[in-house]
């Protein structure tokens, strides 16, 4: 493609939308251009980007027997309501756009495909001779986000590569997992990406396991948590580990102490004169089903520890049913004035204790008469702790469980931390890592096919669920995330495989016919030998065209400037800036070399 | 692919919910399954066929320059707004979806994508330097339809190519219109297809000039009027023809007849003994324009003749500003009911004449007080005619204009019949086709880069708005189309371009080892070749494996029956069902030479 051919402007400063440095540059280099929050348009070169993206995920996809096809993107209600998520996925916090249709019916529009491909399932999969099967898709995604941001990264509309696979048993979708993990790693290998697996939460998805695909970069929205050894990563959501060890207690006796000011942990324990993991700090939720009802969630925890709310709501999800519920639609901290709404008298908020009284929820329909309680695994082997006295201004310490307190249910509930013990070796010290969530597989189990009585007929002649599983990976967010991790002062670096061509021809003075002559031939000899190239010819200055070739991040640079006296040109590799001269007939030896 | 492995299901029986042949063939050939009306999941075998359509349209746009990227499928209400098309689009009659974000910003789902290209031309395109450009997508569009039909023919999410080109002047416009033709024409052409290229009605997409591609097929929805020389073709909605001339009247003199129970033409012509042409006959529409404003029409044309209601829209486009409107919204022949919302008195219904008095509406707000009197080009030399007499059960004869009538403003809004002469030879009679809307390619101008301010510099420095076209192909709906055209009573009959995969090797009996070793040696060859090639591996019998495969439509059928004693296959061509038996060592070569 020659450049003044192109729809292509670059931008010289960083527009003022972006945060991190792959959105700046992807707007500045001219591959995206914003048209509402959350909403882009692929340019050209970004069009090239992701149909070689794509073309990898559909090698190694098909290389395992997954059969493309295209789902649609207008999902009707019904089927999301015969799974049991239409309400989570379009109330309150929900994230699918929905609309009516002129008859009234309504849509939604596809965030994820579970209901569709099982609603097809269950008419065409009749028996275990047809399986196992793996069918997927890649296609435009839509995401009523609360926060759209950092350009594809969190958008409003993207583009995913979703798959999802039947099997007789767990041992078949196990295989079907393991093969995914084998072409997730393929697929991001060949995208020339560093990146991480790493345990998941499976979160509104559901099932049995999941594993996320993490590229590596600075800039990542999730943290993940793993051992030196290499055994053992996982998302913060999931991770779990060993805490230090809470140091033993100098409290000998049950005391009542007045202390003023000292609803934070830090003033507690300097006026307690003990240290966090000596003390019980309670923390109090909302949660709220989507029948409506509304359950107070007092949490008691070790006060040196956070409570994971990932895993808080995983427990909370549990329970639906005992609140009549069938999801949990919304899981906050109440504020002040929320807490205004249920409590029959003012909270000792600050000093609150383990069994804070049931008489502070005043007596209203939809919501639970009792506070639900829950404690994390580090508050149950605690003794002598210290803790709120359930009086403003008043803790307590030597308290025990059984004398003073009653123990709630126990459950992991923890926050795992860099520097915490990992499980598997108690040596091994978790670090940190941010990443960019851009692939999640999941074993599903039957919780789709159950729920939409999508069943087969197995070899003993009996109708059971199919066993599922999915596979999602960001096809847009990858392309970003390369850009993330791979770019410098000048512009983006892109890895040879994704790049949107293999190099481009600058000709510093297009007024030369000698230059121009030779750029020419160039031009027309690598597009034959498959190197995929651009040609600046356009009439500007060679710092303007230079500067633009470092900012588009084409790897390799092939300039016909004043060498070409010598029968040479230079060619400049763009990661590395190393420049080397060679002769105007290697050129095309060289860049085959260079690129394969 | 082996059909053992492959989500594959055929149906003995015709669904109940399809009408047309290609319907019904894809939904039992296992190719397309419905999700709600209108609405469909393309299974595997389908989405090879869109992909291969997807790659000759690529090949063949990017021959002509046109750049491939990818448009927001979710688009700002306020870039409709800009254009003056949100109202049309979304209400009434309008076939866009639109929604609700979680912000209640409106969003329209794109049925097209003029207002996105436009708002990007506008801050990219600068200068005259970087003109001409084109840029195109392939993706899934949305239409809110009124009544979705026909499986892939009229749905509510389709797949469509749609480009869109920016040029200084009309010149350069013509230049890439006319370079699109040559593109249709070849894509059509590789596709396998018996297509013609139409002059068409621009409808609300506006521009100056536009033409369909039809695939020509009895089930088109679509009428195509043509003259056998081949100098003419267009469709019905846009045909000019020349009506045969009218009989001279047999009246001489203005009489009033009584004329009781004739409102239909056949029952007055009966009574005053006198032919269709020699009447003037009226018709009453009623138009509402986007500000709420209804106009009533009384259209005068010779009673031989229908009104073609899109011209008529299109006069009544033109008149919105007389109304105080922009964009008109809806145009219909009003029933009683609708009459008596507007009608002061009670009209002569079938015995209205050329001057029914203004009277008859009544003074309401956002109705015209007046009617809007048009006049078909057939009534204009009329003499001595016959109409109403503007009372019930009375007619006149011997009527004529500037006399007993005023002659209202003349303009053409009579409907092209077969049978009626060509205007550009009138020894030409025009003939009829039914055909499918694959293409539209339309000469925009600069309907919507004024509308938007889409402006460039032009050579002598001046901010002049950008002139545009525009191009769309139905990708999903030229697979239909190809199906329709292709077809007989046991299945689908696929051009070989187009067609899923190129062979299917059937084995008769999967018990035989001689079978099976055969069979795989020449899967594994044949694909190796680049000869696409299923591989009925099921356990079924040949019976029903012979059925399904010509069910399926893939051109050449290779069975490893006896023959294989004798070293020979069968090959069956599906098109015509002509039989070959050759040597399996020639297998390979002989698909080649057909294939190509």
């Amino acid at each position: 493609m020659r450049l003044s051919q192109m729809l292509w402007v670059t931008l010289r400063e960083d527009p003022s939308e972006a945060e991190i440095p792959s959105h700046k540059l992807l707007l500045r280099a001219g591959y995206i251009r914003r048209i509402a929050g959350g909403v882009y348009a692929y340019l050209p070169l970004m069009w090239r980007v992701l149909q070689k993206i794509s073309q990898i995920v559909r090698t190694e996809m098909n290389a395992t027997g997954a059969q493309e096809c295209l789902l649609p993107q207008l999902q009707p209600a019904e089927l999301w309501q015969e799974s049991g998520r239409w309400d989570t996925y379009t109330k309150a916090e929900g994230i699918m756009f929905s609309l009516n249709d002129r008859s009234d019916r309504q849509l939604g529009l596809g965030p994820t495909h579970e209901e569709v491909i099982t609603a097809i399932a269950r008419e065409m999969i009749r028996s275990y001779r047809q399986l196992p099967l793996h069918l997927y898709q890649m296609q435009t995604k839509f995401r009523d986000e609360i926060r759209p941001r950092f350009g594809l990264m969190r958008g409003r509309e993207f583009i995913m590569k979703d798959g999802y696979s039947f099997h007789t048993n767990t041992d078949s979708l196990k295989e079907t997992y393991n093969d995914m993990h084998t072409a997730y790693s393929n697929i991001f290998r060949r995208c020339g990406l560093k990146f991480r697996a790493v345990e998941a939460d499976s979160g509104a998805i559901g099932g049995s396991g999941s594993q996320e695909f993490m590229v590596l970069a600075e800039a990542g929205e999730d943290e993940v948590l793993f051992t030196p050894d290499g055994n053992y990563a996982a998302n913060v959501e999931k991770a779990i580990s060993l805490p230090f060890p809470a140091k033993p207690s100098a409290f000998t006796t049950l005391e009542k102490h007045h202390t003023p000011n000292t609803t934070t942990i830090e003033t507690m324990c300097k006026s307690l004169k003990c240290t966090p993991s000596q003390a019980v700090k309670q923390v109090l939720f909302q949660a709220t089903y989507d029948n409506g009802m509304t359950v107070l969630v007092l949490v008691s925890i070790r006060a040196d520890q956070e409570v994971n709310e990932v895993k808080l709501q995983n427990e909370l999800v549990k329970l639906a049913g005992n609140y009549g519920g069938k999801a949990l639609l919304a899981l906050q901290i109440p504020d002040a004035e929320m807490m205004q709404k249920w409590a029959a008298k003012p909270l000792p908020v600050g000093y609150i204790s383990p069994d804070l009284a049931d008489d502070y929820i005043s007596n209203q329909k939809n919501l639970a008469p009792k506070f639900l309680r829950l404690a994390d695994r580090t508050v149950e082997e605690l003794q002598n702790f210290a803790t709120g006295a359930n009086e403003t201004d008043y803790h307590v310490v030597g308290a025990n469980w059984g004398k003073e307190f009653t123990l709630p249910a126990v459950v992991d509930i923890r926050k795992a931390r860099p520097g915490d013990r990992a499980v598997h070796d108690h040596t091994q010290i978790l670090q940190t890592a941010r990443g960019i969530e851009v692939g999640h597989i999941f074993q599903l189990g039957t919780k789709y096919s159950q729920a939409m009585n999508a069943t087969f007929t197995n070899e003993q002649g009996e109708e059971v669920p199919l066993v599922m599983g999915c596979y999602g990976l960001g096809v847009s967010r990858l392309a970003q995330s390369a850009v993330e991790q791979s770019h410098d002062k000048d512009g983006i670096i892109w890895p040879t495989a994704i790049a949107p061509y293999h190099a481009i021809i600058v000709v510093p003075n297009v007024s030369s016919p000698e230059q121009m002559a030779i750029a020419e031939q160039l031009y027309t000899d690598l597009n034959q030998a498959g190197i995929e190239t651009l040609f600046d010819d356009r009439d500007e200055r060679a710092g303007v065209k230079f500067k633009d070739a470092d900012l588009v991040g084409i790897p390799y640079r092939i300039v016909t400037g004043r060498s070409i006296s010598e029968g040479k040109v230079e060619i400049v590799e763009r990661a590395t800036k190393a420049t080397v001269n060679i002769s105007i007939e290697s050129v095309v030896e060289h860049l085959k070399q260079a690129v394969s």
